[in-house]
């Protein structure tokens, strides 16, 4: 099996590389905060000296980091994996990062002669742990044939969106759809407790309706009772995946005015001070109650 | 077991009919245009010479019909249902009606000494057929009580939401969320396939997603592929029913801009002549082609 | 020249009667809050006793209230002014209603065999005082025509826009581009104002634009500077009229998008508490500063 | 007084100039297509040879551009302004272009040691030719009072905004509330006539109220009668606008939601066809007819 290296052991990160591990692989990681990589040591992954020391070590790299401009210093940045890469070498993302990185970062990895591959996941910590991640991939397809054994190490499913960029592209799709969702959900269930109907029962019925999906139900009681609001995806990287859905249609020549009044709402949230609250704070933007 | 009158033989009433039969109730049928009774009074149902006729030998009577004006007619006409209620009887209308249209009708029978339930049904004809129907009931807590053995002969879960009303808007509640998904499906796909993601992986994708939802599997596929839009549930009704949505967050003092967006959308179908398709047209409002 | 009586002494009131009076009509007078009659009768007026008593003793009746519930009192109510009109008598009602509240009136008033008018005003205290309102029109042409040289006692300009309803449908729309602008403006300017310009010069150059209008004149450098939306015209009532707006277009099969959204905006400025300030506080919802 | 060098004779330079030289400039003119040279050299102009030319002849050096595509590759391209530009000269750019466009040319511009004025107009081909522009100026404070009077050749009132960037941003606030009063008008106007009333008292009554404004005098006889549509300002620039207009709210944190839905009914109109006619085509995203 190919010697495969991991950076970026955060919340997803971690229990990705714990299937890694497995499933058999041989597995490498880092990252910057170097505590995180002693469990993982611990049980039985390698530890790297630096990112380059890392990519210089395995043929497989892949990152897990928070935003772009993370993935841009790692992989682009001196001294970062681009530095180390050569071909026969792979590089695969699964940062969840914008169709325009993606392919700047393909680009720029196609010159060392290694390959690129990008693989951004749905699901978050929980998923991540149990396998069963949905991981999309964009770029070359024989490279994500080849990937896609690796990935299901990681997830239940993958699916090929096509050149790299898709992936991203794809993943916005559902961050769209699902943004969307929680706003009319807010809007719905506020009218529907103001006019006396109870929030457990809203909550049963939608579930049992054609509308039933998984983001109200692991949102909607939060959302309707406790409004903790608890950020397991801060509403500032959901607003701006709004943002970046309609730049999207803009370009494509599709209008998206529902998508932008979500975008507005999220907006109008966050000058509310409720960015780094879960993007189900979005109801904050229609009461303050 | 009490005499059932049922009032609507259509393509929602006919199944549901046959339901109630097979649980072995004593049925009682009667549609306007009679060419609709004779396939269950073939199954074994009685057939009655008119609204007033099946109502006076009923304990319990149901109606099912298309519009809150049928109801209104049916019920409070002339030789209406109203006029053949009395003390002992119960009037059940599984319609789906305005919460203002309910409690109307729930005044006017309480007048007879009758007891009223409104019970609006969420699923279509296939869910008719399975009986797997989610049925709300709004009115009387005992005698939603005392009906919902009646209720699960014709669906699988029965929720009493509360007072005459409060049904039929949680039923508007259902609608909002799903008209607005439909919208955001159709701003969000047609913008990935614009820029070149295949629509069987897009659909793939959203099902595996936190925004899998059964109306975007029921309808994506003829959004995205087909694009026939037989009507199920009619675009204009949809239109109408974004319209209450908003209406009652304007009465309850709750802002809803992405209903709102929604809703104006369906106008923009309905105005580009798809107010007769089915509600998933909507995605019309955005594309020509 | 006819004997006029003039009921709702408040702040349009007031003028209005005062420049009937410098027209040299011979005025009677009424208002609930008996204070308010003493000026004008020190000033020349007439005192009713009562609305009926006002309406038996004049042949012209004009109304000017606050709205149409308050009307419907004034009007219909007992010992209203209906319970003392006739054939030759006419009954102007310059108040805001809205069209089917007019339409209603005025089938009351033509059962009595009384004339009816709708002559809702543009423009708000200083126009009264100027003599400058805006007096639309609506009813019996004839009715319309005749009334014309009295209501120019009061207003620079009259325009009949049709039937009963029409001028309160004309001035519904003034109101929605009115309150639609506010919305825009404030959105644009406070962009700008965070991005480093000044809010004298954005003053200063829209109203030296195409987009130039009195209402921004009227309203903005509160907007931008003071912020202290003292209210001309309540958010509420504003809030209310798009509504109504939305649900014209609604009605006449025309979408109206940005009405829509710009009714939401004063929908969360009225969620905010602002209800109760000037319609131009809708800024409010997009600033908590 | 000083050599002026103007380059870009369109609609709005050809008028310009003759402005210019009315007050006793010295004049150099060049434009790509030769022809539109002609008739300002016959009134008295110089023709340059090349833009390089007329940068080398000319201490002060305009621009009138159609877009920040064609002012890149005039300025910034080879043999462009710049090459030629050096301490001592002053380049005013009076196109229509971005803040962030603007700010990019500003300092390619300092570099050659010569002075960078933006200046962009508001007003199109009438204004021009009556010297009534209002002149928005960006840039360093003294280059702008220095520019001042030369630029009072060509307008009647002169605003300096700010840095380079504040008169491309103030431009972009004054085409927002125009193309949001436009599309308000349209559904406003639109819902009166279906209702009933007539095109020309709503356009009569619209411009004796509050919310009177030159854009809808200017258009809106065109809008309800006549739908020629021909285009003065493009709608696909209009829609583009709308966008940078959020873009730039997103940007300082400020929520536009009626901006983005006045954006959105520009783009449905832009998907229908209507880009390459008049801002005004907005209303066609309403009716089809």
């Amino acid at each position: 099996m190919a010697r495969v290296g991991f950076i970026g052991l955060g919340m997803m990160g971690d229990p990705m590389c714990r299937n890694l591990m497995a499933a058999g692989h041989d597995l490498t990681v880092y990252n910057r905060s170097q505590d995180k990589m002693a469990p993982l040591v611990a049980a039985g992954a390698k530890g790297a000296a630096s990112v380059a020391d890392l990519a210089a070590r395995c043929e497989i790299v892949i990152t897990m980091l928070p935003d772009p401009a993370a993935v841009r210093e790692v992989a682009a940045g001196p001294e970062g994996i681009l530095s180390a890469l050569a071909p026969g070498k792979t590089y695969v993302d699964m940062s969840t990062v914008s169709p325009e990185s993606s392919r700047e970062i393909a680009a720029l990895t196609r010159r060392t002669g290694a390959d690129y591959l990008e693989a951004p996941v749905l699901g978050s910590r929980k998923p991540a742990a149990e396998k069963t991640l949905v991981i999309l991939t964009g770029g070359d397809a024989a490279v994500a044939q080849r990937m896609e054994p690796l990935l299901l190490a990681m997830g239940s499913k993958v699916v090929h969106m096509g050149e790299a960029g898709a992936a991203a592209h794809m993943k916005l799709i559902v961050n769209q759809i699902m943004g969307t969702i929680l706003c009319v959900f807010a809007e719905a269930a506020l009218t529907g407790i103001a006019a006396g109907l109870s929030a457990e029962k809203i909550l049963d019925v939608v579930q049992a309706s054609a509308a039933a999906c998984p983001v109200i139900r692991a949102k909607g009681p939060d959302m309707l009772v406790g409004r903790v609001f608890a950020a397991q995806f801060p509403l500032r990287h959901a607003q701006k995946d709004m943002r970046l859905a309609v730049a999207a249609g803009d370009a494509a020549g599709v209008p998206t005015p529902v998508t932008a009044a979500a975008h507005q709402l999220f907006s109008i949230a966050r000058e509310r001070g409720f960015g780094d609250h879960d993007v189900s704070a979005v109801l904050r933007a229609l009461t303050s109650r």
